[in-house]
């Protein structure tokens, strides 16, 4: 996380133009991806933590149009894949709220992965029990069609067997 | 080719908002393409075909937004791919023409490749002899660097030799 991601009223997306988001928001439609995910941490109190996300993809060989971005939008992290191409991932979640709150009057495509991003953020800030965390974790199933995503490793199913357990008969 | 293509005055993409180009461009820079093409046929005087394209690429399952953009640009034509792919190309030489002016301010990654288009496009409507026609055709080649392409059927090389046999000794 860079300095400014910190502070994030000082974050730039705050005085970028309309023109910018557009494209941004044309790119992310074409070859980006908003996703969220179930992640098993022993580290959290309900085993599982939710993560939403932004990723800007690109090859390793045009890697000055990723650290232009980088500074453009001054939040996420750069990782070189074994493929040879580059993410700009964007996980930390008042960057992704930033972020996404930014394009989503531009995004066309992927314009329903970033309304439910803007959900999940909105009910994560505020959950209560383990039926509220397993109801959005229920939201974040929901990616796995939007993003025609095949392998999911978890699905609120496996939470609802880890916070409920079945009871023997 | 559809009806207002043929009058190019008529295309919606003359009164199209910079937003929606911003986008488009972007939309381009991730993952569409710009391209120009080598093509052997005997239907021409001498024996190439040099072709420019521009092409939008979408999952079949996700045909609305082709079909949306189809209609916002006016030109070009929708193919099905057996990959559960689709592209939007736009082949003909006005369509192209205009679709890159209209772009080019708001490419980034693609801006190279644009420029390119545009050079070809402007030596190609005046091509007095055989020499001339060997320079875009070496023009043409820098699309494989541009593009990162890696199988080039026809080269400027083979143009070459087509024209300009070599003479044995």
């Amino acid at each position: 996380m860079n300095k400014l991601s910190k502070n994030n009223f000082q974050n730039p997306l705050y005085n970028i133009s309309d023109l910018k988001l557009a494209y941004l928001a044309g790119f992310i439609d074409g070859d980006g991806c908003i996703n969220g995910q179930i992640i098993k941490s022993n580290d959290y109190k309900r085993k599982f933590k939710l993560q939403v996300s932004v990723v800007f993809y690109q090859k390793s060989s045009r890697r000055w149009f990723i650290d232009d971005l980088h500074k453009t939008i001054e939040m996420g992290y750069i990782r070189e894949r074994n493929d040879g191409m580059l993410e700009l991932t964007i996980k930390a979640t008042k960057d992704v709220k930033l972020l996404i709150t930014k394009l989503i009057p531009f995004l066309v495509m992927k314009k329903p992965q970033a309304e439910l991003v803007l959900k999940i953020l909105f009910l994560l800030k505020d959950i209560k029990n383990d039926h509220e965390f397993l109801e959005v974790c229920k939201l974040i199933d929901k990616f796995a069609t939007l993003n025609d995503s095949k392998k999911r490793i978890n699905t609120s199913e496996i939470v609802k067997n880890a916070l409920f357990p079945p009871v023997e008969t």
